[in-house]
């Protein structure tokens, strides 16, 4: 396929080097800024474009791989275009691109860095058309760079999404909690990389409600007040663990 | 050191193997069940015993390696030991000990499954003694086994607990929400692996504030406030959301 890259952010970045190296041909890549265009393009082997009037009108495949809110003013200045049109977004329904005959989602579900290399094998690709035909073809197209590929609607996309923010922010941010209360104690957040890694590791093997352990599990009130009373100095912590405690307790009693 | 292991579960197997492979020799593995003392006791070539009676009483080392509840009853009920007695415990002070008159703690940090095979020297070892000359023993006899031992005061144990909460217990809760929100749109967890595997591994190079991510660390309105209304119908699902979106907005106002 010939392809227009619409973007040059890290999932355009990683997606347009997967695509290339499955044997498809990146014509040109679009952005904004010249150098972003002009440095992404230089390793696909494409054509810098900044202007969409420069846009190649044949290309078989368009893909717009931008911030979500600069999806929809893009979409409106781009022409009427025959091949396929899609977007890389979760949160962002299949119906926005309903002015293309042909049209898709094409969505790889991971965090990207441009500077970490990136097996795109492992990574989940999530694709919707907005028709049986358009569909298959992104289906096989992203089985030739997931070993992952499979069918979503935007609702599940959607869904997708707010798990994610569970699976990854959250849990985020419930390491930046630990490292506080590590660092009002003086110990060094390295403390936890191989707990952390070990409970991670486990979801290949485990369920996570199969694998739930800890104080709040074992309902072990005598540590759960303990830990409580520690927290006093720590509101906030405190907050936070009565409401996550009650929350695994809760879900043990369903 | 001629030791004698107290305790037969997950600690004591994975602790007394590392022990036996660094030199040492175990003389006795107590346990209160038989089979227990046995199994444990044949992989370290050692006496079980079931009876504190037949406990060797010229040992070098003692480690308690048993449930924090069981803990004081066995020590009660223990001779006067001229050896070194510690226990294994994160949340058990130092002082359970104090009628031996050399005591420490030899902590391991990190979740055991007796099933799976455990590489020791990167498990942090946190150790503490009753007195200097006890607590660089222990030091030593740690950075035998482990590439990360340190000293930790009983207070610092604590709080490491608290932060293993919310970095291990807390996390497996956020997997086991993000299952909860997948299944009801049918979709299958392991979508998530991928994500949950990079964001634990990113800790080694990227301290948790930097790493943040997501709707909540970018105060995208937007989102956050699709993904509440998405939620309408997981109402414990959706407080969540709103409890942690604004723990991680307060964060970034500091």
């Amino acid at each position: 396929m010939r392809i227009v890259l619409m973007g040059s952010g890290n999932v355009a970045t990683h997606l347009g080097k997967a695509l290339h190296q499955a044997g498809h041909s990146i014509g040109q890549v679009y952005s904004r800024t010249v150098v972003h265009a002009q440095a992404l393009a230089q390793q696909l082997h494409a054509t810098p474009i900044t202007d969409l009037c420069e846009l190649d009108r044949s290309a078989d495949w368009y893909i717009l791989s931008i911030k979500d809110d600069a999806l929809l003013p893009l979409i409106e200045q781009l022409p009427v275009l025959e091949g396929l049109v899609t977007h890389t977004a979760g949160s962002v329904p299949l119906a926005i691109l309903s002015r293309f005959q042909h049209h898709g989602v094409f969505y790889p579900f991971q965090t990207f860095s441009k500077s970490t290399e990136v097996d795109f094998k492992t990574i989940p690709l999530l694709v919707e058309g907005n028709a049986g035909q358009t569909a298959n073809t992104l289906l096989q197209l992203a089985q030739e760079i997931s070993d992952k590929a499979q069918f979503a609607s935007s609702d599940q996309r959607g869904q997708l999404h707010i798990a994610a923010v569970f699976a990854c922010n959250f849990v985020n941010h419930m390491y930046a909690l630990a490292d506080d209360l590590l660092k009002s104690h003086q110990l060094p957040f390295d403390l936890l990389i191989p707990l952390i890694k070990e409970t991670a590791a486990k979801m290949e093997q485990l369920s996570p409600q199969l694998s739930q352990t800890g104080p709040a599990s074992r309902n072990d009130q005598q540590i759960i007040q303990k830990h409580i009373q520690s927290l006093e100095d720590q509101p906030h912590h405190q907050e936070l663990y009565k409401t996550l405690t009650k929350s695994i307790l809760d879900k043990l009693s369903l």
